[in-house]
């Protein structure tokens, strides 16, 4: 099953940082959350009374079993991957303002809605730009169950530019050759590059 | 394994928020990341090829396998819950500032420090407190690999005290009586209870 959705997310087409603007939205598939991997997740990472069993649940003040905030964010990210398929992939750098204002119970249908926040070029990597993203997950009853702001590194598409040899004929794009050198965003658009 | 981490966690002496304050620290145990678990996580929540096998990590800007973020994340609220094992558990409410400055690799062995930044009242709920911790999660070398600060509510102790009948031999402290009521804190020291 997880294998499926690597090899899906492998064939479908991948994204550029070039592809997303601020302002883009992408929602994931429907993602349906068992009682038993809710279980099992928790007996790996947060052993906790409420995440643990029925019987233990229900003496809690949840009055019933609940999925630990980590798997609600471990099972963000998988959509999130899903979903917005980041060429070479995207690289978390950071999160601010993880809340979890809802339970997530067993049976819940989560499902994920991104927000392009911001879209700026690495200053440390220029192959690579670094995009600000909010997340709001929800449950199949519209309830939001978590939320987040998120920095992620993500691949540029890597322009071509011809080199100045002097020869006639040599200005042609071809891709590949060592004819053409990278051209940085910064040079073309004179923007900047950092912070 | 799991299982015997929710054991041993459920017969250590359980915390409330009464004995932790603002400047404890407490130090986990020790806990392995081994390369099969790291890969079984990354396809369940985190499909990326920088995770997913050594191969398609090789060609990857880290060269080799590193663990999902979120795997990190994890890790530590298994090691966080069984060092600190609050009595009726901890409730994530947020977590800020998540970051991963260093890279999670095959065999790397983390250990979590946490740092107790703040302990107040619940406004809402008089049985519980909330705890504002910082979590700082190392390697074997002493790099950090992980660092958030998180809010979590917690169980309170609860003392009782005697309920004036007028009638003598009545005031005597027994846990569990009906004939004491419960004391909030608030009552007790007119501290402020909210926000």
């Amino acid at each position: 099953m997880t294998h499926q959705c690597a090899l899906l997310s492998a064939v479908m087409k991948k994204r550029y940082c070039d592809d997303v603007k601020v302002g883009d939205r992408f929602k994931s598939e429907p993602l349906r959350v068992t009682e038993k991997k809710l279980i099992e997740f928790a007996h790996k990472f947060d052993p906790q009374m409420f995440h643990l069993s029925r019987k233990s649940a229900a003496r809690t003040v949840f009055k019933g079993l609940i999925a630990s905030g980590w798997h609600t964010a471990a099972l963000t990210m998988r959509l999130f991957v899903q979903t917005l398929s980041f060429a070479k992939g995207a690289i978390g750098l950071g999160v601010d303002k993880l809340r979890w204002p809802n339970a997530v119970r067993p049976g819940d249908v989560l499902t994920v809605e991104t927000k392009i926040l911001g879209v700026r070029l690495s200053r440390s990597r220029p192959r690579y730009a670094i995009i600000r993203l909010r997340n709001v997950t929800t449950n199949q009853s519209g309830e939001v169950v978590q939320t987040m702001l998120a920095s992620a590194m993500v691949r540029r598409r890597l322009r071509l530019r011809p080199v100045t040899t002097g020869r006639k004929g040599t200005g042609r794009v071809v891709r590949g050759s060592t004819r053409y050198e990278r051209m940085s965003h910064s040079k073309r658009t004179g923007r900047k590059t950092s912070p």
